[in-house]
């Protein structure tokens, strides 16, 4: 059954260990931000520090495992058909639209819609680390300037997850414009058993 | 009055808001993993998510900020006189010389001293994000591809820091063969008022 992530929201939900997860930009053009929680030991949690390192690589894709801080495997990209994720930048925060966009007031963010939604489960806004942020296009250049651009992903495009442990894992439908291309769309995912 | 860490060892320490903190490479070729709590609520750590975010590049250095979790300044680089440092990778653990070294039995690892002297502040292995690489040379090619080279720093070289809030400090002088060419030396470092 396909679930729908409405535009600037978010969900959290569990994933056992041999479940895939597939995650769809159903419009084209939109980010979703994830982080993941060993569901038996909350403490256990997705690292950009330990993926980038064990993987070798800024650009995480198909045929790498997303890695914990205990340097354990959570899940492997079995198919990315867009490509392209980033693995540098944090979630957008209400602080992100303060200061880099000089917004006065309320703006949607993938942390609040992250940590709304893990509440259930029992962990806070400072538990929530670096996500892998699935259809993000990051560019970085040679001198390590980074620049945000609008994901490249088309309608339908997905990436294909398995767990390699029980998993809490938190999604959103990102709420940042720059990262979107200027517009918010809804994300699709699927457990697929 | 001038520290010294000795080589495959760390220190922990509070510095205080305005104190500047001068890492030194006192033979060249060494790295340094820092990681920064705030002093009155350890849940605000340094985060490499937030701090590419703000800054807007993966190499840190002189007249940028370190950022936390919560989108907040913790330090200002002053100067950086090698100008080549990393916040893309994990510190090295023993997981890391078991799985990239194919290392069998103990291996000293910055991930062991850093908390094992962050324990007297009350903080666990689980709270040891990733740390800021001081003097490490990781080069990142077009395609993402990431290689840890010897550092570049020489004698002497050295990068100032100023706390932007009471922090509580662990510094290594990293035990991995292939972040400091293939030897290991010590560190040191100054708390300047």
């Amino acid at each position: 059954m396909i679930e729908h992530i409405e535009k600037q929201s978010g969900r959290a939900f569990k994933l056992k260990k041999g479940q895939k997860l597939k995650v769809i930009d159903p419009l084209g053009g939109q980010v979703s931000d994830m982080v993941l929680f060993n569901a038996r030991d909350k403490r256990e949690k997705i690292s950009s520090g330990k993926t980038l390192d064990f993987e070798e690589t800024i650009l995480i894709t198909a045929g790498h495992y997303l890695w914990s801080n205990r340097s354990r495997k959570m899940m492997k990209i079995l198919e990315d058909t867009n490509g392209r994720n980033d693995f540098l930048l944090a979630p957008c925060s209400p602080e992100t639209f303060e200061i880099m966009y000089s917004h006065q007031g309320y703006h949607p963010s993938c942390f609040e819609n992250l940590y709304t939604n893990l509440e259930r489960f029992g962990l806070q806004p400072d538990d929530v680390p670096t996500a892998f942020n699935v259809f993000m296009n990051v560019q970085f250049a040679p001198d390590g300037k980074l620049s945000v651009l609008p994901p490249l992903s088309t309608a339908g495009d997905f990436v294909l997850f398995q767990a390699e442990m029980d998993l809490i894992v938190a999604l959103t439908a990102c709420s940042a414009e720059d990262s979107n291309g200027g517009s918010f769309k809804p994300i699709h995912y699927e457990i697929i058993e």
